[in-house]
């Protein structure tokens, strides 16, 4: 160990020699989270922005497979075009201790590396759960205030994770590692600001792209800082905004693997994390018959913080409405359901939003402030009806989706092209596995 | 203009529609300060760093020039690693108000643009004199956290200001260019903590890049936020630590452009900016007879924060001795010149570091803490001789280069394939006169 730099040499270390294919539980987990993501990488495949992405950016030679397009590409681009097509719906899943989605991120970076590299299906197991615990221990080490600040940490957390798979899967020095991880800080950014438009989706293939340049560039000799969590005009210095808890870095990596606990959380509807609480006490309301013309006004309690990326109140089409909470639950109380269709390039329906605007938002200020911790999550909707009856309905934490097979088939049309694919991720363990598996994955459903 | 977002907007207005060609001045600092940097491009093209990068980038099929290259590629990967050639001598023009360097960002990213679409060369001009106005104003309304908090205001400025240099020359219209900086606001990285390793260089690169990208992505129909400067979670929020003064964005725009003053500092020495100072007593004291030998030791008084980038003081190459403040000042002393192979590859003196050795910097805490105002910076040298004497040099502002003819000269060798670069800068108008300039860009000199 590097002595200069205590703090960075331990986190490179843990990295590179740790061994989660020994955890079950986390190598199953990492393998149902695959297929929940690639529901919503081949569901955004054919996206508005995804055209943009593959329009806008150089065509690039290569054999890096992209979800769902014939074409091929780079490395790079393949990360990037990925990493966006997988957020895109904002349907991927979330982890409460990175604040943001992490396989949207690690996954096509570590797609695009078994491109140009043989690996095993089982390395790029590893390599996702590497990942995905490098963002979520560096979440827990940098406190509340960078995501509250500004900071978008499926990005800036993102770029660090996606780069440390690659330094796992390619078993990288403890220095190259250490380097690969200082470039990826430096490449770290994602603004918050963006959420509600195209590039909120955007930035996590900008992340899984930095990761993957940062691990190549440290393995071809560019020099780097070895120190990103020393160095006191680091990571944290920029980042934390004197929040830091620098040993939550390391303190118990891989006891519990984060993959398992406290787990990720498979979404149930194509919407914004934040609100599916909302969404489960509409769903709840339409089941119990409440008719939403009956209904005078609606107030939502949260904690302090706990509808931070709900910054929509008043959407114009489905894609910003995914941040709001007024539309999900007025659209779940109405429907008695959230799809695809309520979130797309559409105009919101008047009738939807009609509901929506009866809505106010106010915080529980006695409530501890929503952290890392899944319990400090809450919603309490107050419901006054026409007639001056009153109800109040709540939901804790997040509600979750334990078997994403039925999300895969919906999201692809049940296509008989890629209706193997849940159980070839279930079951891939080979290089020639990993090479059938990235052959299904580059074809077009549409 | 869009009532809810007053200060984006008006930034936004002010990037496409001033007109910086009207003043003479501005135009007449930003071709020498071209011809300036192509002397730091050309000098920094053939680098280890600058191959590892063409050696690990994907190829990329384009006709975008590489300086000093005779192989082109696409117009990101070009910007890419022009930005960084430029750069990785560290030997380019500083602007106070930036806090860093502006044209090894901006040209890169406007001469990749022209590679793929017809400008002409006095629009590019105007290009790069609103790209380092729009860094500039941004540097002022920071304020000097994010710097010192370990910000690199080069790359994080840099990528907004070649956004906006893109914007101004393809006359975007005020709602593309605002989402095209918000874009830029939302690639926006790169930390103090690389200073002395090969990824400072690389963040004018990634900057370069990331503006370009971003305003192609505007342009093509990635939606983005439109109020990066008005969002209270936006640009301010995340990088400003507090200190944020929102209207010095706007103010004064143009008035003057900020390229004529303060004005860029075109560097004499390739080594740091903060250790131009201390550079000029070692060669003044070189000057007046001072034998290395007859010193006892020296101490250098600094403003607080007057040494921050000055991260080195027991260099082992000359690559990271471009950051010691006590290297530059021995081997100007020793040698009464400071030239590029002073700072290369190779492992340092043992006769310069035995005076490096000897010197200690403190801060006056009475002083102003360094600013944007070039009027903060000093040194003082205080030199004890091993008699007993005592000498006492100062050295207020920093120096600079009035016609970089010479140092263009120097760093291409006079190499007549290029010797015409210098005069075809400070004549060229049009659009063929901007074709002809790229072409002689790509030309190899070793």
């Amino acid at each position: 160990m590097d002595k200069r730099f205590p703090l960075t040499t331990a986190f490179a270390e843990a990295i590179v020699t740790c061994e989660p294919l020994k955890n079950e539980a986390a190598v199953q987990a990492a393998r149902t989270a695959i297929i929940d993501w690639l529901a919503c990488a081949f569901g955004g495949a054919q996206d508005r922005t995804t055209r943009i992405l593959l329009e806008t950016l150089p065509a690039g030679s290569g054999n890096a497979v992209i979800i769902g397009q014939e074409r091929r590409t780079d490395a790079l681009t393949a990360a990037l075009v990925n990493g966006h097509a997988g957020h895109v719906l904002d349907y991927d899943d979330v982890h409460s201790s990175v604040r943001g989605h992490p396989t949207t991120v690690v996954v096509p970076a570590l797609l695009a590396l078994a491109s140009d590299i043989k690996i095993s299906a089982e390395r790029l197991i590893a390599g996702y759960i590497v990942g995905l615990e490098t963002m979520a221990r560096l979440g827990l080490s940098l406190g509340m205030k960078h995501y509250e600040n500004g900071f978008h940490a499926t990005a800036t957390l993102g770029t660090i994770g996606a780069a440390a798979a690659v330094a796992h899967v390619l078993r990288y020095s403890l220095e190259e590692t250490a380097v690969a991880l200082g470039l990826a800080a430096t490449h770290s950014s994602g603004l918050r600001l963006q959420f509600g438009h195209d590039a909120k989706p955007y930035h996590a293939g900008m992340a899984a792209r930095a990761g993957l340049i940062s691990a190549r560039l440290a393995k071809a000799g560019l020099g780097g800082a070895s120190d990103f969590l020393d160095n006191p005009i680091g990571f944290f210095s920029a980042f934390a905004f004197g929040e830091e808890h620098p040993r939550a870095a390391i303190e118990s990596w891989g006891s519990p693997w984060q993959i398992v606990s406290p787990g990720l959380t498979l979404k149930a509807f194509p919407c914004c994390t934040a609100s599916h609480p909302v969404a489960m006490i509409g769903l709840q309301l339409h089941q119990e018959g409440l008719r939403a013309d009956t209904i005078d006004f609606v107030t939502f309690t949260f904690p302090p913080g706990g509808d931070a990326a709900l910054v929509v109140t008043n959407p114009t089409a489905g894609i910003d409405a995914r941040f709001s909470a007024e539309y999900v639950f007025a659209a779940a109380l109405i429907d008695g359901a959230l799809r695809i269709d309520h979130f797309g390039e559409r105009p919101v329906r008047e009738d939807v939003m009609a509901i929506a605007r009866r809505i106010r938002r106010r915080h529980d200020e006695t409530a501890p402030r929503l952290s890392n911790d899944p319990k400090t999550r809450f919603v309490i909707a107050d419901v006054r009806l026409a007639d001056g009856e009153r109800l109040t309905r709540d939901f804790k934490g997040l509600p979750g989706l334990n078997d994403p097979t039925g999300k895969f088939r919906d999201a692809t049309g049940d296509h008989p092209a890629v209706s193997a694919v849940p159980e070839l991720v279930r079951t891939m363990l080979s290089e020639d596995d990993l090479y059938r598996f990235l052959n299904v994955l580059g074809q077009r459903l549409t």
